[in-house]
């Protein structure tokens, strides 16, 4: 094994992070549909050698844009987009190794469904899928499954961590020897390889057996996104990857060692879940321009769309308030806790205006914002990759494709240089790329411990 | 509009559609997770100019295969496969003018999740989805999603007439010409043209909108395979094609006069619906090779094997009986009605013992089976469809790839010779493929009433 090294996701989102990027000349008009499109950014990912293209979610228009917010939703490219299995196993069929990670909610999905959808992925991709695993916390997706209340924050958690677990036995129902597919005598499968999982739990009764094979890579790579309480013991119980928002290198350091620390508990070893920030580069050749770049970018945001997008962040309604005052007090809510947590200290330490916090979050939505030259932000990615704060990035490109041809063509260079990124693939799978081992068949491992006693 | 031509699916089954076809020396021994060799046969099929691609389903690793048979099922290739949506999408990336359709029960689904999905095919495929709308009939799969009780039949088809009326209602969500992306002013949608479903019904309550665009065909194509009497008043109020399984000339005349004379009550003209029986066609340069591909193959299937596959076709365990006496009396079941009257009556008809019902099921599983040379197979193929039985035909080849490719060598030719199929694709979409017409949306329609009166 040589030097530890970066591992980069290219986050698709329909025109790129910035809320008002479709409104640059150089943004194809028709990216939320235009499967074109997520092709070309895919491909340019997978020609930079990154480890994954990752897809976020909801389940309703306006899930995260703000519930009510619909004069401002329209003024924003966020209401549509193509779904996650769908698009990324389309996008399979057209890349060879680039992993494919899909942000799928347990909250309002059947745990059979989810297993072999992604089973399937795993198969057609050859062992590049992963699954961003959260919990839907929005009031307008539950309006579109028949539930009027949305679960209480720590019971989706608990649904989940039991979604998961069922997911998992279903993955495990056909040891990977099952298959003998003897022509001659006319046994395709050895029924003695193939498990009944028969999952009773207080929530899911789930029979099975799974009814596709097991997944190339055994499971497809778990990733979680959720940075409170319930969702870090999730991550650090079962998780591979975190995708988690800071602002800041102690921020950062702060997390990365909570969690990395959390690990032995579970008996695993720190290398097992990699830490992926968002990062949300805007780079220039020269800081000027890079800072430029950003100051166009912004001057495109409607006032609306900004206290819009801010409120639904922020789970309470600021239209009411004065954009060029300070935040009002607000009341925790049952939404996105840590995201609203880390908002709120933010504009308390820099004493920000409600429109000084929008302009803050209206592109990287709490992500990490880095703006300069390929060195500048080259040297803050070694920054926090050599100083505990993680272990990789989700790149958050501005807008799409061309904010993340600069990156790849400006920053991904000096990585390299700093021998901080990998020249080539070493492996075929998502897995091999991360550098995760793949899962033993549960079936399997007690088999081989019984014969070896 | 020139002379009426056949419409053609190929109906694609891991290995092929007789249940020993695995065993053939030529058929790829991977073939059920292979995703190459799903786009083989897809492109096969797209180079003949076929209207589609079919693919069926399950959820549950036995259903339609014998529930109890694992020792059986472990003889057959029909344990596992690729799941309908990632399948089809990933087929979607590879291909560019040959329709895709799935199969998918409404049975443990929601309405949201599946018109989302089906409309991000309709826009990966740009215009070439298609939903095969089926409801789940067997104890396995129940057991899959919690419920150990199978839904009653005509309960299952009241709930898919509520479920199918509430995709169609999220389809509609926008308009089609909802999304301006005005870069100047910064308007992306127009809201007006966004609509709320707020659906309110028996078994859903479901909000809306939909978070994709209105798809390409307005509404993907709407197939329908059940025979039953529910499922038959579901086709002719709701779908666009039938796929139905008949063993003769006036069974399938039958059907075709029924369902036809049908459509006039929902004010529907009878090109409206297309009906596709399956042909399941052994071809041979003579009808003495044809008869001895036939033979070898029939050869390859184990007693087990074919006892077991009749027992889940009929709903009823005919592994205690003689195999070379007839069929005991059954009773009626909840399962598959249709397919199991049809097996009934075959068996009476011919006095047939076991053994020579599965023989006569095994390959095409209650299609019509047609074993000959071009010529032979290209008449049959022509009375049916010139004297009331047929607008098509869902080819369920008999293994695959060679058997599709047979089929299209020497048979598509001499369909084409009569004029009775297509030398090119005249249109872009499964919609135009098969001369449907695109649905407007029924708010664009309210607002053009609205103008004109």
């Amino acid at each position: 094994m040589s030097k530890r090294q970066l591992a980069l996701n290219a986050f698709i989102l329909p025109t790129g992070h910035h809320i008002a990027a479709w409104r640059r000349a150089d943004v194809p008009e028709h990216a939320n549909h235009d499967f074109g499109e997520y092709v070309q950014v895919a491909r340019l990912a997978e020609a930079a050698k990154f480890d994954a293209v990752f897809v976020s979610d909801s389940v309703a228009v306006s899930a995260g844009n703000g519930g009510s917010g619909l004069e401002e939703l329209a003024l924003t490219a966020r209401g549509t987009r193509l779904e996650p299995f769908t698009l990324l196993s389309g996008l399979a069929a057209v890349t060879e190794r680039i992993g494919l990670i899909a942000t799928v909610s347990t909250t309002y999905n059947e745990p059979y469904h989810l297993a072999r959808k992604f089973a399937s992925l795993d198969w057609i991709s050859k062992g590049r899928a992963g699954w961003n695993l959260v919990t839907s916390s929005a009031p307008a997706e539950a309006q579109n499954f028949e539930q009027s209340e949305l679960p209480e924050h720590g019971e989706r958690y608990r649904r989940a961590e039991e979604f998961l677990e069922v997911v998992q036995g279903l993955w495990d129902s056909w040891e990977d020897d099952a298959f003998v597919r003897d022509k001659a005598s006319g046994q395709f499968f050895d029924p003695t390889r193939l498990h009944v999982l028969d999952h009773q739990g207080e929530h899911y009764r789930v029979r099975g057996p799974l009814n596709v094979a097991r997944p190339p890579q055994g499971y497809p790579v778990l990733v979680q996104a959720g940075s409170s309480e319930p969702g870090k013991e999730l991550a650090v119980r079962s998780a591979e990857a975190i995708f988690t928002a800071h602002q800041s290198l102690e921020s950062a350091q702060a997390f990365y060692t909570d969690v990395k620390g959390r690990l032995a508990k579970y008996g695993r070893a720190p290398e097992e879940l990699k830490i992926l920030p968002g990062i949300f580069p805007v780079v220039g050749r020269s800081e000027a321009e890079a800072q430029s770049k950003y100051r166009e970018l912004q001057e495109l945001i409607d006032p609306r769309v900004g206290v819009n997008l801010l409120s639904a962040l922020i789970g309470s309604d600021l239209s009411g308030f004065d954009v060029d005052g300070p935040l009002p007090e607000l009341a925790a809510t049952n939404q996105n806790k840590s995201r609203q947590a880390l908002l709120l200290e933010l504009a308390h330490r820099e004493n920000l205006t409600i429109r000084e916090l929008y302009l803050r979050i209206a592109g990287a939505r709490g992500h990490w914002t880095v703006v300069g030259t390929p060195i500048q932000i080259a040297d803050q990615i070694q920054t926090w990759f050599e100083q505990g704060a993680a272990d990789g990035f989700n790149v958050l490109a501005p807008w799409l494709p061309g904010g993340l041809e600069e990156f790849i063509d400006l920053v991904v260079p000096e990585l390299r240089r700093r021998g901080l990124f990998r020249e080539e693939y070493s492996g075929a799978t998502l897995r091999e790329h991360l550098g995760l081992t793949r899962p033993q068949n549960r079936h399997t491992a007690e088999r081989d411990r019984r014969a070896a006693s």
